[in-house]
């Protein structure tokens, strides 16, 4: 589409060639050739330089300075403009509900919100209630008595557990399992006998999971996905966790049971966490930590075992340093020695 | 379910509150408000005062104190009434055979015992056998000639591939796939050529895997998990390894080709472990750990590389101090500094 | 099969007993008791005393020395006469086409290509075209527009979103997702949008990719795996990745965002790198490392962060010694201690 026609939709003046092709949106860190971007906050001012957009939707009152790509300059957040040039990329593929597929099987006493989509061969077991505009597509299983929210993507080969319930606009992509049993067992004499997995799990409105994400059922009580908090792929959630809101899960995060973690929390990729801990708001795991006590809110924690940040950074400098200070001390011994020998031999000459 | 009411079907004598609502069974160090645990083991004794269960099975012998909680007196061994507790509270959906669901697909030869449940779109290729009170639930595969024992639970879109043997009571959870191929190529030239996986995955008796699990089959020969072992969600394990009896492999660990883990052991969260190697019985291996070579049995190891636990724990706690420690010996080197300049000036004031 | 009649197919010379039973093919490490294997690179040569294989392919040429196990001589590369005993120990399942299974769902404008085999209660969404002698087996998902070449294997329960391109002969195993939502988000105070990924996934000829493997599109743009790279299980590749040709992914590993890999590079088992970086050709990262740059081609890297594995293993040497070294570094506080004080003294009494 037409940088010019993406500034009719989105509104906004245009400063620059409105005839070159944009072709996707994007952050301003992420974004490639042929993106539009959005400058709202002035932490990001410096990626302005070096971003790979092909334009750059900015504030009136921005300094613009010298910018050798197309800007749209808008009188509003210049956020708000960009989720309207989102909105002209999405994807459409799903948007006119198909109704149920004749191959789908429903359940008994299954309650299907207005336009619906479920998919070829999907399993929607008895008793659950599936809200409006909600799409559950092709091989994916909703069990017993669960419910789905309105507008949600259930995407292919998906499968939630009996007892789920599940938030509006949630996005659950393929291969990901939702409610499966805990791993808890009680055991005696060598021999591991399980203990019934019998709580749920509660996943609360805009959460999106990734593909290939397992999520336990608690044992009693609930495992809990809050508002708006963001899982990427292949994922471990246990059983009893709790994810505040706003929240982002990297790939590969391994969550151990019962551990809570606050609001605008990031856990980098590989991060590992142990169970029963608390990780307060606004925390950052660095990737592949391992945190193995609570951290408090507003602290950034890196290495294994996590420690504070700058804690980390010091040691790590001290590491590489590690085999010269090695040797240092080789040669310090050798002069101390040297100095033992020569006092010892004053002494004597005295 | 009141508590009075667990008493009667449990068995035992009620000391506290027989009305309290019981709303689930767990370990001592597990218990929310609400379960009924056990205390079977002098060990965990010092659990008594800090867990939150709301009843304790307990032996008639058992030094009680002052629990200030609900007690269960019992003749038996108490993790024996537990387990009848436990029975109480399984869920009970999937407990009515459902017989074979009429969009499941059987193919030819195909053995079914009795009391079987096959869900919806389903598919168990020709001449598999499958055994009695067995549950296939929807959408998973089980491949050519492939054996399932009795009393199975498949949970939805499980993936079995062909030639694969398993026991009785196993438990496999959504997502997982037995049997897929192991990474084996052959390679000249910078080409890889694959390596025909024709082995086997043979699972015994009393497993239970986790969701989204990968066991691959083994090149030639097989890939064995044997009884009483319990695995976690997401983990790997690649051909031709060999898993003892009642091991935990918790989740996402990963186990490279023909690593032979024995019986009793324990492998924490992220823990990977090279190939061909033997880890003897009752070995735990902590978390994110990272074993390269054979561990003999009754170890504990943890870090990178993998060292006795109490070595890394020495290790960590110097790693700790390094910073300290580099400005201790610059403090050294300039004491030595001025030691040396002070003997030199005074060997040449005498 | 006979040794003898594997000599026959395969060609060569038999020195040793032709009626030992072989069961398979593997490498010269790999190989168990009843494989044949071979041996065509001379830095392998090592391994010929030690290799558990009954049987062994060698040159003419080769120097044979005292080996206890049979030998075939070839004429040729012993690797081509290898890849004949590999055909013959292919497994023969799928070879059949089987054609469209009455439960899988085409959709429209599909087209299909000779030999082919649709499984039972799989999907081709709208417009999808599938090249001759493909199998695409039960309960896998194509979605709309995508395209697989000819002579792939699909094993059951895959996930390929929409407008994917897959080359030929592509081996893709049960549970894995290609063309999930990259993780992208425009947050503004604290909350997360979703940024609509709306790029493809490209798969070139002759690659594998294991069970359980999440696969992102591209934000826009491709997240791009080229021809003859094998990737193992629970492999996470995030959107925008670049994968050359002929690599080797092992099993866990995480490849963030954009991150570039070369040719011919192994990432070995639970690697983590982090987004926007390059790896050249050749290198070799060891398993576990946390890879936070760039790295140069035919380069080895290990740790965390990842250094090149000579430092590396310098930097571990030093850790384990270093609990022996605070102890000598008190040691020398203690005698500088005493230096000076004796120094302090002999001036005093000077």
């Amino acid at each position: 589409m037409k940088l010019s026609e993406i500034v009719e939709r989105v509104g906004g003046e245009l400063r620059g060639d409105g005839s070159i092709e944009i072709t996707g949106v994007a952050g301003i860190r992420e974004a490639q050739k042929g993106d539009i971007t959005f400058l709202a906050d002035h932490r990001y001012e410096a990626f302005l330089a070096s971003t790979r957009a092909s334009a750059v939707i900015l504030a009136k009152n921005g300094d613009l300075g010298d910018i050798d790509k197309a800007v749209v300059v808008v009188n509003e957040n210049p956020y708000v403009a960009f989720l309207r040039a989102i909105e002209i990329f999405s994807p459409r593929d799903h948007d006119d509900p198909r109704g149920v597929h004749p191959t789908a099987v429903i359940g008994e006493g299954v309650e299907l919100g207005e336009r619906i989509t479920i998919g070829p061969h999907a399993v929607v077991e008895d008793h659950c209630k599936i809200g409006a505009g909600t799409r559950i597509l092709a091989g994916s299983y909703i069990g017993f008595r669960s419910q789905v929210g309105a507008d949600c993507m259930i995407f292919p080969n998906v499968t939630v557990r009996e007892d789920s319930a599940i938030g509006d606009r949630v996005i659950i992509h393929s291969g990901t399992v939702v409610g499966s049993d805990g791993f808890g067992f009680a055991t005696t004499g060598g021999k591991h006998t399980k203990i019934p997995q019998i709580g749920r799990v509660v996943i609360d409105d805009d959460v999106e999971i990734g593909s290939n994400v397992s999520i336990d059922r608690a044992t009693t009580g609930i495992t809990h996905i809050q508002s708006g908090t963001k899982i990427d792929n292949l994922v471990q959630i246990a059983h009893n966790v709790v994810i505040g809101k706003n929240s982002l899960i990297v790939a590969q995060v391994g969550i151990s049971g019962s551990t809570e973690i606050g609001s605008n929390v990031t856990l980098a990729g590989q991060a590992g966490l142990v169970g029963h801990i608390k990780i307060g708001d606004n925390v950052q795991v660095a990737a592949q930590s391992g945190v193995v006590k609570s951290v408090p809110a507003n602290t950034q924690v890196s290495g294994f075992p996590a420690r504070e940040h700058s804690v980390s950074r010091r040691i790590w400098a001290a590491i590489a340093k590690l085999p010269d200070l090695a040797k240092t001390i080789k040669r310090l011994s050798k002069r101390v020695d040297a100095l033992e020998k020569q006092l010892d031999s004053e002494s004597i000459s005295q």
